[in-house]
């Protein structure tokens, strides 16, 4: 496992809301770098919202420079057209860090909930409340931003305990 | 309603197969221009293989410069799961031809169906023989090109109807 930080770009996909957020992580220590959303204009064509999200995302991360990029595996299980249009705005957000050569963790959100607040069942208040612990540089202002960092904390936790894993095995 | 040709591509967005066919349309006549079948490796991880379909698509947009760009708007009612996948090819079709500021017409499954063979549920084979009559140059050797060049030609036929509805009006 090597001491060097890395930084970590979670991305919470959508259509009308992308929520971002960067962390660096060294070893067990988390801090926050930066967060915020993207909110494509929604009298906008569809093609054109994509393309808002696509450039949004791509200045991120040219200018936040990521190490590597987690992204929540989540779909909405009773609406068709609903789980359609996630699936627009996840390919996206699954593209440009593929674009620039960036490895991607998906994870559920029960695995993101359990990272952040140690429960797989936790709701966006308590999110909340927990990032604002874990992370009290952020002075996160939406849900959309919270959920963004706490996915970034998620694969931070991930690939620490996978480091150890691998440590143990050579 | 212009005499001039214009070219039309049409995409069948799937993650395993993404289907591509560009005809040109002048007045009521239609001719075949190219087709393909866009195949990433499904061993890539997802991310990389939306960066494929993206890359592909955008080699196509600029080596055959549609005027206009047409996609189905289809989804899969049974399995969340396949429907968010779809999500995510769809969501780089879309995006491509914005990129390029080209207009995006969307059509329903039934439409291109009635478009092509006159009623909105034709089975794939039909489509087939249909657009080797409709396209004799083109020699499809695949239903998703079939399916890709089916979209191109219900947009020809809608931009027509609309061109005669706006020149009645006018």
């Amino acid at each position: 496992m090597s001491g060097r930080a890395i930084r970590i770009l979670g991305i919470d996909p959508g259509l009308r809301r992308t929520g971002w957020g960067v962390i660096a992580s060294e070893g067990n220590r988390l801090s926050f770098l930066a967060c915020g959303i993207i909110k494509p204009d929604t009298d906008l064509p569809l093609g054109d919202r994509l393309a808002v999200i696509h450039a949004a995302l791509s200045e991120i991360v040219a200018s936040h420079a990521p190490d590597e990029v987690a992204v929540e595996q989540t779909f909405v299980n009773k609406d068709a057209e609903a789980t359609l249009k996630l699936g627009h705005a996840r390919g996206i957000a699954m593209l440009v860090p593929a674009q620039a050569g960036l490895s991607i963790g998906e994870y559920a959100p029960n695995a993101v909930k359990k990272a952040v607040v140690g429960a797989g069942h936790a709701d966006k208040k308590q999110i909340r409340v927990m990032i604002s612990m874990l992370l009290p540089q952020s002075k996160v202002k939406s849900d959309d931003e919270a959920d963004a960092l706490a996915i970034a904390i998620c694969h931070a936790h991930h690939r620490v305990t996978r480091a150890r894993v691998e440590a143990f095995a050579t």
